[in-house]
Order: C-alpha cells, then structure tokens, then sequence
C-alpha cells in the first residue's frame, strides 16, 4: 500500500459485505466478502473485522444485507444475531437497534449515514486533539484505533495522524498489543501508510519507553465508557494507565459519543470478555486467564477526546449532558 | 513429567555431562548429554542449557569431563574454550576460574561443590521467603528464576515452591514475557511440575490480573541490582513494579548475593542491552525499540529475598555490608 493512503476497512456491495480481512495483514492486504448472515457473524466473531465502531458499521451492513434476504420474523431474528455477536462493543448493538429504527425502513441508507457519520465523528476527534500535542515529541499507543477500527481516519490513531498533518513532528511508540497483536498487524500497517513515524515495542516495554523516550502524551481508544468515566478498552490499557501516571504523562482517551454508556454508572458494571486460552498458551492444559479487555478507572484519565471536544474530569456532568442532549454533526 | 518432580537441568554422568536440552521446551523434556568437549561447548552457544548460574555448573562439569579425556595442555586449551563460550555470561568464567584453581586438582569435586553451594542458595532464598507470603493467596511472576535457569529450586520461582512444600496454598499468575516468552516456555512448566498451581497471563493483563485476582505479592528475580538497589530484570519487570505500587501490592526481587554489583551507584548507570528488531516485528522493516532489561528503582521495591536473608529500604547500607563482608555459607 502506497505512503499516504487512507484503508478502507468496510464497505457495502449490493448483494454482499465487502471488508479487509484483518487477520491477513500486515503480510497481506485480503479484500473479501460477507455473502451472508451466517458470514457476517463469522466475520465480527473470528475479528476479521474488528474495532468498536467498525463493527458497527459492519454489522449495520450487515442488518441491510439481511433485509435484502429475509421478510419479517427471519429478518429480525437475522439482525438480533448480528446484534448480539459479540458482547462487550456497545457500537454493535447501537448501529442495529439505529437502522431497524428508521421511519422509512431503508436500513442501507441508515447505514451509509452512519458511514458518512463515523469518518466526520474521526475528523473532528482529529483536529480537537491537536493542541494536546507539542510541536515535535513522542507519544505512546496500545491496540489499534485508526481508519481499519472505525471506518474513518481512527480515534486515537487519527489524532496522530491529524497532528502529522498539521505539521506537528510526532514520532509514535507502538505497544504490539498482545495476544492478538493488533498493534504490531495492524497500528504500524495504518502509521506508515499515513507515513506517520513509529516504532514497535512489547507491551512490557511500555513504562521504560515512557522513560527513556521522553513520551509526552498517551492516547487510547475505548471499547465503552462508563457514565463516570471509567473506560474499557483492550487488555494492557489499564497498565499503561498506570505507569503514565507514575511517569507524570496525561493519558488520553480517544473515542466518539457513541461509546459513552451511561446506563452503566462506572466501570464495575462493565461486563468483560474472556477469551480462549490458546491465544495465549503453547501447551495445549495450561491454565489461562484471557481478560480481552481492563477497566481504566477515571482518575487515571487527563481528557476523553471527543467530536464535541475535550471532555475534562469530573467527566459525570459532561458525560450525561451529551448523552442527553447530543449536538447535531 | 510427573506431578512434584524437581526439573534437573545439568548433572554429571561420569563419561559425559547430562542437560535437559531447553530448546525443546515445554513441548518436550528432552534429556540428553555431552560426551566431548565440542558438545558441552555446543549446548552453551545454542542455548540448550541457559541461565547464568545453570551455565556456570554446566561449564564447570564440562571441564571435569574435559579432565578425564586431556591431560598437559590440550587439558588447558579445552578448558579455556569451554571458558569463553559465551562470553558475556560471568558466572561461567567464574565457574571455570574456580574449578581450575582448586589445590588438589579434583575438577569434578569442586563443580559438584559450586552446584551444591548453588542448591543451597536457592534453598536458603525460598525459607527466607516464606514467612512473606499468606497461607493462601495469589501472587505474580515475570519471566523465568526456577531451577532450569539456576541449577537449584530457582530464586523468585523458588520462594513460590519453599512455599508451597511449607504447606501454603499460593497459585502463581505467570507473565509470559514476550518477546522471547520465557514465562511461558519455561516458567509454567516449571511450577506445573514442581506441582504448583499456576496460571498463564499476558504480560499487559498483569495490572487488572492484580486487581481482579487480588495478588498478594509479586517476586521477581535480577540480573544486577546497584549498590541503592535499582535493580535491572527482563523488560516488563519495571512495568509490573508501578502496578503493584498502583495497587499496594508487596513487589520483591528475590537474588543471590552474587547478582550486587556495589561498583555501580544507581540504575542510571546499569548498562541496557537493546537486542534485535526480529524478536518484535511482524515484517522485515517496521522500526522497533527491543531492550532486553529494564530498571526498577529500589523505591518501588518493599524488599530483596537473599540467601541472607530479606533486605529493606533503605538498601545501600544492607548491600555495601553484605558486600564487603559475606556471610560464610
């Protein structure tokens, strides 16, 4: 892929939902197609697509897919299974319950605008976040968030990338983001191709980095966050929270007012996926612990960047205004 | 291997020095031997046998055998290859020089000696512990301190099994350690047949492992811990030491008085191996920063588990006295 291209990571077909297998890269670059329900599921279940408001997209799609095959009762049973693929993305069930909801019942159009919506909601993140940055330094990520996660130019990702653009000198420390390695696949992939600089650590490597690089600012994007700012996000988050903390260096959050749950009143509520064990072991019975998420309590967190801007703590107040009120895009 | 079986990892055969072969780990336990000088030389260069005080023994049976098959100077020579092996391991100079210099000439009485004073240590290290830890609870390692590596029961790995035999019912989460996973490889399986209950985590879910599991302690080992007791381990290991401080969780370094390097003030000027981009990256050219240690400040470490016993903060008195004078074993 050419420095300076934009990755589409899902788009719509007709009779099909196209998208980047993600599993693939970053060896190879494997555009393909959900051709059914079934291989809508599939796909957000394998996570060869991934990324909260990816999924959402996708599944919308794949809620528009299904209308064009199923009628009434088998059309709704299609789209509950679609929303209930996989648990703790709040977007998934969002984009859904929003196309089924339209007045007209033309989920495919509900769906583009959700599209058309994502890459402005990433835009915005973008240039909000650029005064966070210094005109040359080094910043710090974990798991992917850029344009394969969300359909648009990323959250945390786009906020490096936005600063890049702006003319801003920032060189980017990867965390690989074990077990599935999202970072070391997929963030270095979407970096050089906006011909961002980066480098690739172990996750372990995260705390000496903040160290010995002088990292300025850490950004992150989020899977849900709580009513009080608690934020979940992929496994490893919550450490690196911490050792920002120690290392005096604000933490950030990256992420659209879509992600906000505020029927959830802190991160204790959040329900966290187990995965299998063997995306971890070598051995076949060790016993394993596979959190694929951890909770950043709101304390570690200095901002949640957002389209509407930089929500400041106490997060509560401002967190329940946009929920009630949402600013028209 | 059954269930409360020791790992061996050296021992002497009379025609040959015996090794369980550390590449083949943990899918197999291969226990092979090294019947001529060239092999015992062959078994360091591979890392078949690894871990400095491991080396140490293992190079100094290799020159009881070299003994029984040279005499004169060919005797010399092979002893001086086995010495420079690997060159940067000091413990198997150490070995050899100690071996060498033994009065009545007895090579193979005084390498049984170093492998006897070396169980003793380990044993010596995990009593000390033992009173640290509760009758039942959870603790956290990072890579690999067990009797592979040290030719005894191990250092932070061997206080878990002290604990174990003493009747505490500890289950140990194991950081698998990327990028070269020695908590995975060879740590799990260590404790599995020491038969302590164990299980594997990512090195990025150790913060919210802490948290969710309520660990109790963390122990870790050393590879050079400075005169004030900053103390460098494999990468991670500083990571681990700000998230249990996060938590309030106990953090130890348990080492051999042997690994006090008094000649160095700080961590600031323990020097920090950077290794190759290929342990880390995906494809050929992403950039990559791989150092192989990092540095705990001695600030964040509640106490240093010693054959002598446990020291505490303030450090530098404790270690420049065991310095000068060493206790007799």
């Amino acid at each position: 892929m050419p420095k300076g291209t934009a990755v589409e990571s899902v788009w719509f077909e007709g009779d099909a939902v196209g998208f980047v297998d993600q599993r693939a890269l970053p060896q190879r670059v494997v555009r393909t197609r959900a051709s059914s329900v079934d291989e809508v599921i599939a796909a957000i279940q394998t996570l060869a697509v991934r990324g909260a408001p990816a999924i959402g997209i996708f599944g919308a799609y794949g809620v528009a897919l299904a209308q064009r095959r199923h009628a009434g009762d088998a059309f709704r049973a299609a789209a509950a299974r679609i929303r209930a693929a996989r648990p703790t993305a709040v977007n998934l069930a969002w984009a859904v319950d929003r196309v089924l909801a339209r007045p007209d019942g033309d989920v495919l159009a509900e769906a583009e605008a959700i599209h058309a919506e994502q890459r402005e909601i990433d835009a915005r993140i973008g240039r909000n976040a650029i005064p966070l940055f210094p005109g040359t330094g080094n910043v710090l990520t974990h798991c992917n968030t850029g344009p394969l996660a969300t359909g648009g130019d990323g959250t945390a990702l786009g906020t490096f990338v936005a600063a890049h653009r702006a003319g801003k000198a920032l060189h980017v420390y990867v965390d690989e983001t074990r077990p599935l390695l999202q970072g070391a696949r997929l963030t270095m992939f979407e970096l050089r191709a906006a011909g961002v600089p980066c480098t690739l650590i172990v996750d372990a490597a995260a705390a000496v980095t903040m160290r010995e690089k002088e990292i300025c600012a850490v950004v992150v994007g989020a899977d849900r966050i709580a009513r009080n700012g608690d934020t979940a996000n992929k496994i490893g988050t919550y450490g690196v929270a911490i050792a920002a903390a120690y290392h005096r260096i604000p933490f950030y959050v990256a992420a659209p007012r879509s992600t906000f749950d505020v029927a959830i009143a802190d991160g204790g509520a959040i329900p966290i996926e187990e995965r299998v064990p063997d995306e971890v072991r070598i051995v076949p019975d060790d016993p394993v612990f596979n959190p694929a998420f951890d909770v950043t309590p709101a304390a570690l967190i200095a901002g949640i960047i957002t389209e509407y801007g930089i929500l400041r703590p106490p997060y509560e107040p401002a967190i329940a205004a946009l929920a009630a009120h949402p600013i028209p895009a």
